[in-house]
Protein backbone atom coordinates (compact mmCIF):
# COMPACT_ATOMS: atom_id res chain seq x y z
CA UNK A 1 0.00 0.00 0.00
CA UNK A 2 3.05 2.42 0.52
CA UNK A 3 2.89 2.30 -3.06
CA UNK A 4 -0.14 4.11 -4.01
CA UNK A 5 -1.07 7.52 -4.90
CA UNK A 6 -2.49 10.28 -2.38
CA UNK A 7 -5.60 11.04 -3.85
CA UNK A 8 -6.54 15.08 -3.36
CA UNK A 9 -10.20 15.93 -4.40
CA UNK A 10 -12.21 19.53 -4.48
CA UNK A 11 -15.40 20.95 -6.02
CA UNK A 12 -13.26 22.96 -8.59
CA UNK A 13 -9.67 23.95 -9.00
CA UNK A 14 -8.85 25.53 -5.23
CA UNK A 15 -7.46 22.17 -4.03
CA UNK A 16 -4.71 22.84 -6.37
CA UNK A 17 -2.91 25.00 -3.77
CA UNK A 18 -3.14 21.34 -1.54
CA UNK A 19 -1.24 19.65 -4.67
CA UNK A 20 1.34 21.98 -4.59
CA UNK A 21 2.20 22.09 -0.81
CA UNK A 22 2.31 18.28 -1.22
CA UNK A 23 4.85 18.23 -4.08
CA UNK A 24 7.32 20.53 -1.42
CA UNK A 25 6.48 18.47 1.42
CA UNK A 26 6.51 15.38 -0.14
CA UNK A 27 7.68 15.08 -3.41
CA UNK A 28 8.49 11.57 -3.94
CA UNK A 29 4.90 10.63 -3.26
CA UNK A 30 2.40 10.15 -6.76
CA UNK A 31 -0.60 12.43 -6.30
CA UNK A 32 -4.41 11.67 -8.12
CA UNK A 33 -6.12 15.29 -8.18
CA UNK A 34 -10.06 14.98 -8.75
CA UNK A 35 -11.73 18.45 -9.49
CA UNK A 36 -15.59 18.38 -9.62
CA UNK A 37 -15.90 20.72 -12.27
CA UNK A 38 -19.14 20.07 -13.40
CA UNK A 39 -21.07 20.49 -9.97
CA UNK A 40 -18.73 22.83 -8.50
CA UNK A 41 -19.29 25.28 -6.45
CA UNK A 42 -20.33 23.24 -3.19
CA UNK A 43 -20.49 26.06 -1.26
CA UNK A 44 -24.30 27.33 -1.61
CA UNK A 45 -25.49 23.10 -1.61
CA UNK A 46 -27.24 21.12 1.21
CA UNK A 47 -25.72 18.58 2.70
CA UNK A 48 -27.51 15.84 1.95
CA UNK A 49 -26.22 16.86 -1.49
CA UNK A 50 -22.41 17.43 -0.68
CA UNK A 51 -22.12 14.17 1.61
CA UNK A 52 -23.52 12.27 -1.74
CA UNK A 53 -21.38 13.66 -3.73
CA UNK A 54 -18.24 12.89 -1.63
CA UNK A 55 -19.03 9.46 -0.99
CA UNK A 56 -19.51 8.88 -4.94
CA UNK A 57 -15.84 10.33 -5.46
CA UNK A 58 -13.92 9.00 -2.66
CA UNK A 59 -15.63 5.65 -3.68
CA UNK A 60 -13.56 5.87 -7.59
CA UNK A 61 -10.54 7.40 -5.66
CA UNK A 62 -10.37 3.91 -3.56
CA UNK A 63 -10.73 2.15 -6.81
CA UNK A 64 -7.82 3.66 -8.30
CA UNK A 65 -5.36 2.18 -5.28
CA UNK A 66 -5.39 5.54 -3.21
CA UNK A 67 -3.90 4.93 0.14
CA UNK A 68 -5.03 8.57 1.60
CA UNK A 69 -7.85 10.69 0.57
CA UNK A 70 -7.30 14.45 1.48
CA UNK A 71 -10.66 16.80 1.06
CA UNK A 72 -9.08 19.54 -0.22
CA UNK A 73 -12.64 21.29 -0.24
CA UNK A 74 -13.60 23.21 2.71
CA UNK A 75 -17.61 22.78 2.30
CA UNK A 76 -16.94 18.92 1.73
CA UNK A 77 -14.42 19.15 4.92
CA UNK A 78 -16.51 20.71 7.49
CA UNK A 79 -20.03 18.74 5.70
CA UNK A 80 -19.09 15.21 4.59
CA UNK A 81 -15.84 14.58 6.49
CA UNK A 82 -17.41 12.95 9.13
CA UNK A 83 -19.70 10.48 6.72
CA UNK A 84 -17.01 9.77 5.05
CA UNK A 85 -14.74 8.34 7.80
CA UNK A 86 -17.45 6.21 8.65
CA UNK A 87 -18.24 4.64 5.99
CA UNK A 88 -14.24 3.91 4.39
CA UNK A 89 -11.41 2.17 6.19
CA UNK A 90 -8.41 3.98 4.63
CA UNK A 91 -6.72 7.35 6.27
CA UNK A 92 -9.19 10.25 4.96
CA UNK A 93 -8.22 13.84 5.57
CA UNK A 94 -9.73 17.07 5.91
CA UNK A 95 -8.18 20.56 5.82
CA UNK A 96 -10.05 21.61 9.08
CA UNK A 97 -8.41 19.91 11.22
CA UNK A 98 -4.53 20.62 10.18
CA UNK A 99 -5.91 24.18 9.37
CA UNK A 100 -7.39 24.72 13.18
CA UNK A 101 -4.20 23.12 14.89
CA UNK A 102 -1.71 25.57 12.79
CA UNK A 103 -3.68 28.17 14.08
CA UNK A 104 -3.76 27.14 17.70
CA UNK A 105 0.22 27.03 17.26
CA UNK A 106 0.39 30.70 16.39
CA UNK A 107 -1.97 32.42 18.18
CA UNK A 108 -0.95 34.21 21.52
CA UNK A 109 -3.59 36.32 22.13
CA UNK A 110 -6.08 33.58 22.06
CA UNK A 111 -7.95 35.65 19.25
CA UNK A 112 -8.48 33.64 15.88
CA UNK A 113 -10.22 34.26 12.50
CA UNK A 114 -11.08 32.94 9.83
CA UNK A 115 -12.96 33.52 6.76
CA UNK A 116 -14.49 30.95 4.16
CA UNK A 117 -17.78 30.41 1.94
CA UNK A 118 -21.43 30.60 2.81
CA UNK A 119 -21.25 26.92 3.44
CA UNK A 120 -17.89 26.29 5.69
CA UNK A 121 -18.70 29.51 7.83
CA UNK A 122 -22.27 28.16 8.43
CA UNK A 123 -20.87 24.71 9.73
CA UNK A 124 -19.07 26.72 12.02
CA UNK A 125 -16.50 23.72 11.53
CA UNK A 126 -13.13 25.43 12.10
CA UNK A 127 -14.76 27.23 15.39
CA UNK A 128 -15.82 23.21 16.68
CA UNK A 129 -12.68 21.92 15.96
CA UNK A 130 -10.62 24.70 17.74
CA UNK A 131 -12.61 24.54 20.68
CA UNK A 132 -11.83 20.91 20.71
CA UNK A 133 -8.01 21.89 20.91
CA UNK A 134 -8.19 24.71 23.05
CA UNK A 135 -12.06 25.60 24.81
CA UNK A 136 -10.02 29.35 26.20
CA UNK A 137 -9.95 30.52 22.24
CA UNK A 138 -11.94 33.36 20.92
CA UNK A 139 -12.98 32.51 17.46
CA UNK A 140 -14.77 35.06 15.04
CA UNK A 141 -15.70 34.16 11.65
CA UNK A 142 -16.73 35.46 8.16
CA UNK A 143 -18.42 34.15 5.30
CA UNK A 144 -16.86 35.97 2.04
CA UNK A 145 -18.44 35.04 -0.96
CA UNK A 146 -16.73 37.47 -3.09
CA UNK A 147 -13.41 35.99 -3.40
CA UNK A 148 -14.17 32.59 -5.30
CA UNK A 149 -15.24 34.68 -7.97
CA UNK A 150 -12.57 37.12 -7.80
CA UNK A 151 -9.76 34.39 -8.19
CA UNK A 152 -11.68 32.34 -10.88
CA UNK A 153 -11.36 35.99 -12.58
CA UNK A 154 -7.62 36.13 -11.41
CA UNK A 155 -8.37 40.01 -10.32
CA UNK A 156 -6.25 39.95 -7.81
CA UNK A 157 -5.05 43.39 -8.24
CA UNK A 158 -6.15 47.14 -7.97
CA UNK A 159 -9.21 48.34 -5.83
CA UNK A 160 -11.64 46.19 -5.93
CA UNK A 161 -9.95 43.21 -4.43
CA UNK A 162 -9.17 45.41 -2.24
CA UNK A 163 -12.00 47.51 -1.17
CA UNK A 164 -13.93 43.92 -0.98
CA UNK A 165 -11.18 42.20 1.42
CA UNK A 166 -10.77 45.48 3.53
CA UNK A 167 -15.17 45.56 3.97
CA UNK A 168 -14.83 41.72 4.74
CA UNK A 169 -11.74 41.69 6.66
CA UNK A 170 -12.54 45.07 8.88
CA UNK A 171 -15.20 43.51 10.95
CA UNK A 172 -12.29 40.12 12.02
CA UNK A 173 -9.66 42.82 12.60
CA UNK A 174 -11.59 45.16 15.17
CA UNK A 175 -12.55 42.37 17.26
CA UNK A 176 -8.85 42.16 17.84
CA UNK A 177 -7.51 38.51 16.26
CA UNK A 178 -3.81 37.91 16.59
CA UNK A 179 -4.36 35.03 13.37
CA UNK A 180 -6.01 34.49 10.49
CA UNK A 181 -7.61 31.17 9.01
CA UNK A 182 -7.72 31.35 4.98
CA UNK A 183 -10.78 28.52 5.32
CA UNK A 184 -11.04 27.97 1.52
CA UNK A 185 -8.42 26.52 -0.71
CA UNK A 186 -8.86 29.37 -3.37
CA UNK A 187 -8.19 32.10 -0.69
CA UNK A 188 -4.05 31.83 -1.06
CA UNK A 189 -4.34 33.63 -4.41
CA UNK A 190 -5.15 36.85 -2.36
CA UNK A 191 -2.72 36.24 0.10
CA UNK A 192 -0.92 39.38 -0.94
CA UNK A 193 -4.55 41.88 -0.17
CA UNK A 194 -4.85 40.09 3.07
CA UNK A 195 -1.59 40.99 3.94
CA UNK A 196 -1.65 44.58 2.95
CA UNK A 197 -4.81 44.69 4.90
CA UNK A 198 -3.89 42.66 8.21
CA UNK A 199 -0.48 44.39 8.91
CA UNK A 200 2.06 42.54 10.55
CA UNK A 201 0.33 41.79 13.93
CA UNK A 202 -1.76 39.08 12.72
CA UNK A 203 -0.56 35.91 11.38
CA UNK A 204 -2.28 34.20 8.48
CA UNK A 205 -2.36 30.20 8.25
CA UNK A 206 -3.25 28.78 5.26
CA UNK A 207 -5.09 25.20 5.70
CA UNK A 208 -3.16 23.96 2.23
CA UNK A 209 0.27 24.41 3.57
CA UNK A 210 -1.22 22.74 7.37
CA UNK A 211 -3.14 20.08 5.64
CA UNK A 212 0.31 19.10 3.58
CA UNK A 213 2.18 19.20 7.36
CA UNK A 214 -0.32 17.65 8.61
CA UNK A 215 -0.79 14.76 5.61
CA UNK A 216 3.19 13.89 6.06
CA UNK A 217 2.85 13.12 9.70
CA UNK A 218 0.02 10.97 9.19
CA UNK A 219 1.83 9.07 6.88
CA UNK A 220 4.95 8.22 8.53
CA UNK A 221 3.32 7.38 11.22
CA UNK A 222 1.41 4.63 9.47
CA UNK A 223 4.16 3.99 7.41
CA UNK A 224 2.83 4.44 4.58
CA UNK A 225 5.62 6.62 2.97
CA UNK A 226 6.40 5.60 -0.54
CA UNK A 227 9.67 4.54 -0.08
CA UNK A 228 10.81 5.17 -4.37
CA UNK A 229 13.20 8.26 -4.66
CA UNK A 230 11.76 8.95 -7.90
CA UNK A 231 9.01 12.21 -8.05
CA UNK A 232 6.40 11.33 -8.14
CA UNK A 233 3.80 11.08 -10.87
CA UNK A 234 0.38 13.50 -11.00
CA UNK A 235 -2.58 12.42 -12.65
CA UNK A 236 -5.89 14.26 -12.59
CA UNK A 237 -9.55 13.63 -13.68
CA UNK A 238 -11.98 16.51 -13.63
CA UNK A 239 -15.99 16.31 -14.54
CA UNK A 240 -16.35 18.05 -17.10
CA UNK A 241 -13.84 21.24 -19.03
CA UNK A 242 -10.44 19.68 -18.77
CA UNK A 243 -8.92 21.96 -21.52
CA UNK A 244 -9.98 24.85 -18.94
CA UNK A 245 -8.73 22.66 -16.39
CA UNK A 246 -5.02 22.64 -17.88
CA UNK A 247 -5.11 26.32 -18.31
CA UNK A 248 -5.66 27.01 -14.71
CA UNK A 249 -3.66 23.66 -13.26
CA UNK A 250 -0.91 25.61 -15.02
CA UNK A 251 -0.95 28.57 -13.05
CA UNK A 252 -2.35 27.35 -9.82
CA UNK A 253 0.91 25.03 -9.60
CA UNK A 254 3.68 27.13 -11.60
CA UNK A 255 4.36 24.15 -14.15
CA UNK A 256 2.90 22.22 -16.92
CA UNK A 257 0.60 19.38 -16.16
CA UNK A 258 -0.16 16.39 -18.62
CA UNK A 259 -2.77 13.60 -17.85
CA UNK A 260 -6.22 15.28 -17.13
CA UNK A 261 -9.38 12.99 -17.74
CA UNK A 262 -12.99 13.63 -17.99
CA UNK A 263 -14.80 11.34 -15.93
CA UNK A 264 -18.82 10.45 -15.24
CA UNK A 265 -19.52 9.94 -11.26
CA UNK A 266 -23.00 8.99 -9.62
CA UNK B 1 -53.80 23.00 -24.10
CA UNK B 2 -54.59 26.64 -23.18
CA UNK B 3 -55.59 26.21 -19.97
CA UNK B 4 -51.71 24.24 -19.37
CA UNK B 5 -49.35 26.40 -17.34
CA UNK B 6 -46.32 28.40 -18.80
CA UNK B 7 -43.22 26.90 -17.44
CA UNK B 8 -40.08 28.95 -16.75
CA UNK B 9 -36.59 27.06 -15.83
CA UNK B 10 -33.42 28.81 -14.82
CA UNK B 11 -30.37 27.21 -13.49
CA UNK B 12 -30.89 28.62 -10.10
CA UNK B 13 -33.12 31.39 -8.96
CA UNK B 14 -32.73 34.55 -11.38
CA UNK B 15 -35.21 33.25 -13.56
CA UNK B 16 -37.98 34.77 -11.14
CA UNK B 17 -37.45 37.99 -12.84
CA UNK B 18 -39.00 36.91 -15.61
CA UNK B 19 -41.72 35.48 -13.64
CA UNK B 20 -42.29 38.34 -11.89
CA UNK B 21 -42.37 40.10 -15.32
CA UNK B 22 -44.73 37.34 -16.70
CA UNK B 23 -46.93 38.14 -13.63
CA UNK B 24 -47.18 41.49 -14.82
CA UNK B 25 -47.95 41.15 -18.49
CA UNK B 26 -49.89 37.77 -18.33
CA UNK B 27 -51.59 37.92 -14.40
CA UNK B 28 -54.05 35.56 -15.69
CA UNK B 29 -51.63 32.28 -16.74
CA UNK B 30 -50.67 30.07 -14.23
CA UNK B 31 -46.82 29.59 -14.05
CA UNK B 32 -44.18 26.39 -13.35
CA UNK B 33 -41.29 27.69 -12.20
CA UNK B 34 -38.39 25.35 -12.11
CA UNK B 35 -34.60 26.19 -10.11
CA UNK B 36 -31.80 23.60 -10.98
CA UNK B 37 -30.09 25.04 -7.65
CA UNK B 38 -28.05 21.59 -7.21
CA UNK B 39 -26.34 22.30 -10.39
CA UNK B 40 -25.96 26.05 -10.22
CA UNK B 41 -24.36 27.85 -11.82
CA UNK B 42 -24.74 26.70 -15.90
CA UNK B 43 -22.13 30.00 -17.03
CA UNK B 44 -19.10 27.77 -16.13
CA UNK B 45 -19.55 24.40 -17.66
CA UNK B 46 -19.35 23.21 -21.00
CA UNK B 47 -22.49 23.10 -23.73
CA UNK B 48 -22.52 19.17 -23.58
CA UNK B 49 -23.71 19.36 -20.03
CA UNK B 50 -25.60 22.26 -20.61
CA UNK B 51 -28.08 20.49 -23.28
CA UNK B 52 -28.11 17.47 -20.97
CA UNK B 53 -29.38 19.28 -18.11
CA UNK B 54 -31.67 21.38 -20.06
CA UNK B 55 -33.13 18.77 -21.68
CA UNK B 56 -34.16 16.36 -18.83
CA UNK B 57 -35.56 19.74 -17.28
CA UNK B 58 -37.63 20.55 -20.29
CA UNK B 59 -39.27 16.68 -20.16
CA UNK B 60 -39.90 17.19 -16.40
CA UNK B 61 -41.96 20.23 -17.64
CA UNK B 62 -43.95 18.96 -20.43
CA UNK B 63 -44.84 15.68 -18.35
CA UNK B 64 -46.41 18.70 -16.04
CA UNK B 65 -48.41 19.54 -18.64
CA UNK B 66 -46.74 22.86 -19.85
CA UNK B 67 -47.75 24.78 -22.66
CA UNK B 68 -44.65 26.88 -23.54
CA UNK B 69 -41.28 26.75 -21.85
CA UNK B 70 -39.11 29.41 -21.53
CA UNK B 71 -35.36 28.95 -21.16
CA UNK B 72 -35.05 31.72 -18.52
CA UNK B 73 -31.41 31.04 -18.18
CA UNK B 74 -29.23 33.03 -20.76
CA UNK B 75 -26.42 30.16 -20.73
CA UNK B 76 -28.97 28.06 -21.26
CA UNK B 77 -30.44 30.06 -24.21
CA UNK B 78 -27.19 30.18 -25.74
CA UNK B 79 -26.00 26.88 -25.62
CA UNK B 80 -28.96 24.24 -25.25
CA UNK B 81 -32.48 26.30 -26.99
CA UNK B 82 -31.62 25.04 -31.01
CA UNK B 83 -31.20 21.49 -29.28
CA UNK B 84 -34.61 21.94 -27.33
CA UNK B 85 -36.39 23.15 -30.22
CA UNK B 86 -35.04 19.93 -32.46
CA UNK B 87 -35.99 18.28 -29.65
CA UNK B 88 -39.45 18.69 -28.42
CA UNK B 89 -43.35 19.87 -29.97
CA UNK B 90 -44.38 22.39 -28.29
CA UNK B 91 -43.65 26.36 -28.60
CA UNK B 92 -39.91 26.90 -26.17
CA UNK B 93 -38.18 30.43 -25.93
CA UNK B 94 -35.46 31.90 -24.65
CA UNK B 95 -34.21 34.78 -23.34
CA UNK B 96 -32.22 35.89 -25.98
CA UNK B 97 -34.23 36.96 -28.80
CA UNK B 98 -36.81 38.90 -27.05
CA UNK B 99 -33.31 41.12 -25.58
CA UNK B 100 -31.88 41.22 -28.96
CA UNK B 101 -35.02 42.73 -30.57
CA UNK B 102 -35.86 45.09 -27.46
CA UNK B 103 -32.62 46.05 -28.29
CA UNK B 104 -32.61 46.61 -31.64
CA UNK B 105 -35.94 48.62 -31.26
CA UNK B 106 -34.40 50.91 -28.90
CA UNK B 107 -30.75 51.68 -30.45
CA UNK B 108 -30.70 54.80 -32.42
CA UNK B 109 -26.55 54.80 -33.29
CA UNK B 110 -27.25 51.13 -34.15
CA UNK B 111 -24.06 50.56 -31.55
CA UNK B 112 -25.34 48.12 -29.02
CA UNK B 113 -23.35 46.81 -25.43
CA UNK B 114 -24.60 43.37 -23.79
CA UNK B 115 -23.29 42.22 -20.28
CA UNK B 116 -23.78 38.61 -19.16
CA UNK B 117 -22.04 35.80 -17.54
CA UNK B 118 -18.75 34.05 -19.39
CA UNK B 119 -20.67 31.24 -21.16
CA UNK B 120 -23.19 33.10 -22.71
CA UNK B 121 -20.66 36.26 -24.03
CA UNK B 122 -18.06 33.11 -25.23
CA UNK B 123 -21.55 31.89 -26.93
CA UNK B 124 -21.93 35.66 -28.82
CA UNK B 125 -25.58 34.24 -28.99
CA UNK B 126 -26.77 38.31 -28.80
CA UNK B 127 -24.26 39.04 -31.59
CA UNK B 128 -25.31 36.67 -33.40
CA UNK B 129 -29.37 37.39 -32.99
CA UNK B 130 -28.36 41.11 -33.26
CA UNK B 131 -27.18 40.14 -36.54
CA UNK B 132 -29.71 38.08 -37.60
CA UNK B 133 -31.96 41.33 -37.39
CA UNK B 134 -29.84 43.37 -38.84
CA UNK B 135 -26.49 43.55 -39.78
CA UNK B 136 -25.14 47.16 -39.45
CA UNK B 137 -25.93 46.84 -36.19
CA UNK B 138 -22.34 47.19 -34.40
CA UNK B 139 -21.85 45.22 -30.98
CA UNK B 140 -19.69 44.85 -28.36
CA UNK B 141 -19.83 42.03 -25.28
CA UNK B 142 -18.33 41.65 -21.83
CA UNK B 143 -18.27 39.14 -19.23
CA UNK B 144 -19.10 39.96 -15.99
CA UNK B 145 -18.79 37.20 -13.49
CA UNK B 146 -18.73 38.78 -10.46
CA UNK B 147 -22.32 40.72 -10.68
CA UNK B 148 -24.51 36.71 -9.99
CA UNK B 149 -22.08 36.56 -6.82
CA UNK B 150 -23.32 40.55 -5.75
CA UNK B 151 -26.78 39.70 -6.31
CA UNK B 152 -26.69 36.72 -4.70
CA UNK B 153 -24.39 38.40 -1.07
CA UNK B 154 -27.41 41.09 -1.37
CA UNK B 155 -24.41 43.35 -1.82
CA UNK B 156 -25.97 46.17 -4.21
CA UNK B 157 -25.70 49.02 -2.65
CA UNK B 158 -22.23 51.31 -1.66
CA UNK B 159 -18.75 51.57 -3.05
CA UNK B 160 -18.08 47.78 -4.25
CA UNK B 161 -21.12 47.33 -6.63
CA UNK B 162 -20.64 50.37 -7.61
CA UNK B 163 -16.29 50.38 -8.69
CA UNK B 164 -16.92 46.59 -10.10
CA UNK B 165 -20.03 48.09 -12.47
CA UNK B 166 -17.72 51.34 -13.32
CA UNK B 167 -14.84 48.50 -14.26
CA UNK B 168 -17.14 46.57 -16.40
CA UNK B 169 -19.11 48.61 -18.17
CA UNK B 170 -16.30 51.71 -18.92
CA UNK B 171 -15.32 48.89 -21.42
CA UNK B 172 -18.74 49.43 -23.19
CA UNK B 173 -19.14 53.05 -22.49
CA UNK B 174 -15.88 54.20 -24.46
CA UNK B 175 -16.85 52.27 -27.42
CA UNK B 176 -20.16 54.29 -28.22
CA UNK B 177 -22.90 52.41 -27.11
CA UNK B 178 -26.33 53.64 -26.90
CA UNK B 179 -28.02 50.79 -25.89
CA UNK B 180 -27.32 47.96 -23.01
CA UNK B 181 -28.58 44.84 -22.81
CA UNK B 182 -28.30 42.86 -19.36
CA UNK B 183 -27.76 39.02 -20.81
CA UNK B 184 -28.33 37.65 -17.15
CA UNK B 185 -31.66 37.61 -15.45
CA UNK B 186 -29.36 38.26 -12.10
CA UNK B 187 -28.80 41.85 -12.92
CA UNK B 188 -32.31 43.89 -12.54
CA UNK B 189 -31.37 43.66 -9.18
CA UNK B 190 -28.73 45.64 -9.88
CA UNK B 191 -30.12 48.13 -12.27
CA UNK B 192 -30.07 51.01 -9.78
CA UNK B 193 -26.15 50.53 -10.29
CA UNK B 194 -25.80 50.29 -13.52
CA UNK B 195 -27.93 53.94 -14.25
CA UNK B 196 -26.00 55.88 -12.59
CA UNK B 197 -22.91 54.82 -14.30
CA UNK B 198 -24.62 54.54 -17.59
CA UNK B 199 -26.32 58.01 -17.60
CA UNK B 200 -29.34 59.34 -19.43
CA UNK B 201 -27.62 58.61 -22.96
CA UNK B 202 -27.71 55.18 -23.00
CA UNK B 203 -30.81 52.63 -22.80
CA UNK B 204 -30.86 49.75 -20.49
CA UNK B 205 -32.97 46.78 -21.86
CA UNK B 206 -34.26 43.83 -19.46
CA UNK B 207 -34.46 40.38 -20.91
CA UNK B 208 -36.74 39.55 -18.32
CA UNK B 209 -39.11 42.44 -19.55
CA UNK B 210 -38.39 41.98 -23.20
CA UNK B 211 -39.19 38.14 -22.77
CA UNK B 212 -42.74 37.79 -20.91
CA UNK B 213 -43.82 40.30 -23.53
CA UNK B 214 -42.71 38.27 -26.34
CA UNK B 215 -44.28 35.26 -24.28
CA UNK B 216 -47.68 36.97 -24.40
CA UNK B 217 -47.44 37.77 -27.88
CA UNK B 218 -46.41 34.39 -28.81
CA UNK B 219 -49.37 32.75 -26.96
CA UNK B 220 -51.73 35.47 -28.46
CA UNK B 221 -50.46 34.20 -31.87
CA UNK B 222 -51.41 30.56 -30.97
CA UNK B 223 -54.51 31.40 -29.38
CA UNK B 224 -52.76 29.70 -26.21
CA UNK B 225 -53.76 32.37 -23.66
CA UNK B 226 -55.68 31.53 -20.81
CA UNK B 227 -59.34 32.07 -20.98
CA UNK B 228 -59.89 31.76 -17.44
CA UNK B 229 -60.43 35.19 -15.06
CA UNK B 230 -59.26 34.10 -12.38
CA UNK B 231 -55.33 35.06 -10.85
CA UNK B 232 -53.00 32.36 -12.21
CA UNK B 233 -50.95 30.19 -10.36
CA UNK B 234 -47.64 30.14 -9.17
CA UNK B 235 -46.10 26.34 -8.51
CA UNK B 236 -41.81 26.16 -7.93
CA UNK B 237 -39.57 23.24 -8.31
CA UNK B 238 -35.77 23.03 -7.26
CA UNK B 239 -33.69 20.56 -6.86
CA UNK B 240 -31.79 21.79 -3.75
CA UNK B 241 -32.59 24.08 -0.57
CA UNK B 242 -35.81 24.86 -1.30
CA UNK B 243 -36.15 26.73 2.19
CA UNK B 244 -33.80 29.27 0.87
CA UNK B 245 -35.32 29.41 -2.20
CA UNK B 246 -38.46 30.39 -0.58
CA UNK B 247 -36.56 33.40 1.05
CA UNK B 248 -34.85 34.49 -2.25
CA UNK B 249 -38.08 34.56 -3.99
CA UNK B 250 -40.28 36.37 -1.47
CA UNK B 251 -37.37 38.84 -2.26
CA UNK B 252 -37.24 38.86 -5.82
CA UNK B 253 -41.04 38.88 -6.38
CA UNK B 254 -41.84 41.12 -3.71
CA UNK B 255 -44.82 38.63 -2.31
CA UNK B 256 -44.80 35.19 -0.48
CA UNK B 257 -44.84 32.19 -2.13
CA UNK B 258 -46.85 29.14 -1.43
CA UNK B 259 -45.74 25.98 -3.42
CA UNK B 260 -42.58 24.70 -3.20
CA UNK B 261 -41.47 21.38 -4.01
CA UNK B 262 -37.48 19.27 -3.95
CA UNK B 263 -37.29 17.50 -7.11
CA UNK B 264 -34.56 15.11 -8.46
CA UNK B 265 -33.65 15.18 -11.85
CA UNK B 266 -31.60 13.47 -14.10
Amino acid sequence: MSSGPIAVFDSGLGGLTVVKALQKHLPNESIIYFGDTARVPYGNKSQALIKEYSEGITKFLIGKKAKMVIVACNTASALALFHLKQTFDIPILGVIEPGAEAARAVTKSKNIGIIGTLATIRSEAYEKSIQKLDSTIITKAKACPLFVPLVEEEWLEGDVPKKIAETYLNELIIEGIDTLILGCTHYPMLIHVFKKIVGDKIQIVDSAEATAKYAKRWLEDLSLLDKHSSVGLLENYVTDLPVRFKRVARQFLGREIDHVSIIHID
